[in-house]
């Protein structure tokens, strides 16, 4: 591996509502963050200025210049071709069909730059500073609006052919199953993610099943999300308990996929539906128990993310950091 | 990696039906094989002296000793504790549960041994002398009675925590499918493997549909097996056709979740049922092309393993030579 680094990096998350940049040190200490709305509908152009500005204004508040930084890294959700730097298709930014993204923005600011997964980078954050520091293999796996996924062999991000390895969250569990945002059928993303759980949970009350959820959002169904689930559930809900469950179940299924195809040490789960806990965790762990083989079930451990959403930020400056610049350009 | 060894070493196939064993050079050169039986229901003492009398049977056909050889290499299906050389289950060993494998032919035959996976292996083999060579990631899937897998990551066997990684045939791809030999439900081998093709064209015939397969064996439906289909296919018989088709369309599926997952270069197919060759792989290359996402489905080749059986063997060696000795006992 080569040397680490001794000055800063600029981390830039591009989300699907929120950019978020921020000057990592290297030693992982995140400086004040800045950040503003993607507005992604306004097309890619827009959202590359917005990303640019915030990116300038989280140097300024480092009190540094761009001169000063080792590299940019900016993460992003999508199919990417990290080697050439594109952006070729992303759920979150709809119109963004290859964007050359990682060029722009090393042009633009006038500093190396690179463009990497969002859940590779997030695995890599737990793997350098979170709950899987120092182990040789861990997958990662975030569960929010989609489910995206990282994976570390060796100590190292692995990230496949073209950089777009990891993408668990496609990975069908149930061939039999609903359409997913991808066009496939059954994914796991469109069975367990905090959309499939609102999802389901609306289905069920609109097919005349009794919730607190009712309330809580006012009446209007489609306010429902993830987090409604989880407060009603909280509160002993019933219909709220069975869809968690259920979809703890198929998220069982893919983590045993997981557990016998890596045998890993470690399974971190992360992302907002992760904040659920226990209540999501538990079920999904007693699956795995059932279907995966003896030996690698017994090896794992299932755990949440202990750096939450930071785990992108610092992972990301970590990939600069690490190994990275030599693939990008000036 | 370590300096590879001037010495040769004895690999062993230990398989539900046969055990093989032959003398390997450095190079690669495999040497007469000696082959047994296995009869595995005999249970694991009966067999383990048959794999000790076929080993020094192969050695003896290399005119040498065993103080000459570098090492032994036993590849086996099942679950294994590769780092402590035990045979947890196997499906096609039945009554063998925590045999210590390793350290018993370590014993008997006084030479330093190691256990590990026969796809595992199988990988490795056509990494180091076959179609994968020099390839920096791979994915080999073994289709035969059952379906088996190896994970060639960074140019290395991928083994995992235990040593029990790459169980691809076990990923579940339909939640709500067939129960497999493992226990659970819907997983690709129960579902694309050859016995599932056989079992897939028995169950058609029984339905009553008409098939040239029913005079292929004689009217004795339990005798079709993946071999009947394939040359009942190669005739165009309609339902053996129909059957070839479900079956490479779920392995379609199974690649297309490998292809997300890893996005690698390249993807070998081995195992009987591979020798179907375009029949099984274009109609499963065509699932991958609609199903993955198009960035890694462009980059991946599907393809037949070039070595065939010889891939474990010399798997089997190169795992020997390369870098396992120092996990081994003597």
């Amino acid at each position: 591996m080569k040397q680490v680094s001794q000055r800063p990096v600029l981390a830039v998350d591009l989300g699907g509502t929120k950019i978020v940049a921020a000057v990592v040190t290297p030693t992982g200490k995140i400086l004040p963050r800045s950040s503003c709305l993607t507005l992604a509908d306004k097309g890619p152009a827009a959202v590359i200025d917005r990303l640019i500005s915030v990116a300038g204004s989280a140097v300024d508040r480092a009190k540094l210049k761009t001169a000063d930084l080792d590299g940019v890294a900016i993460a992003a959700a999508g199919i990417l071709d990290t080697a050439r730097g594109v952006v070729t298709t992303s759920p979150n930014l709809p119109g963004w069909r290859n964007v050359h993204l990682r060029d722009i923005v090393a042009e633009r600011l006038n500093v190396a730059t690179c463009l990497v997964n969002d859940a590779s980078v997030a695995a890599l954050g737990e793997h350098r500073f979170g709950v899987g520091k120092g182990l040789a293999n861990l997958i990662y796996l975030t569960v929010s609006t989609g489910i995206g996924g990282g994976i570390i062999v060796d100590g190292k991000l692995y990230e496949g052919t073209d950089g777009c390895a990891g993408e668990l969250g496609h990975m069908v569990i149930d061939a039999q199953g609903p359409k997913c945002n991808c066009g496939n059928y059954g994914c796991l993303e469109v069975l367990a993610s905090g959309t499939a759980m609102a999802k389901e949970a609306v289905s069920r009350i609109r097919n005349g099943g009794a919730s607190l959820m009712v309330q809580l959002v006012g009446g209007v169904l489609d306010d429902i999300t993830a987090e409604t689930v989880a407060t009603a559930a909280r509160e002993g809900d019933l219909l709220a308990c069975q869809v968690v469950n259920q979809c703890a179940a198929y998220l069982g299924v893919g983590l045993a996929n997981l557990v016998n195809i890596f045998n890993p040490q470690l399974i971190i789960i992360g992302g907002g539906v992760s904040r659920m806990g226990g209540m999501l965790l538990r079920p999904a762990r007693k699956v795995v128990k059932e279907k995966a083989f003896r030996l690698p079930a017994r090896t794992v451990q299932i755990v949440k993310s202990r750096l939450g959403y930071d785990a992108g930020i610092l992972g990301a400056a970590a990939y600069v950091h690490e190994q990275k610049l030599k693939e990008t350009t000036r």
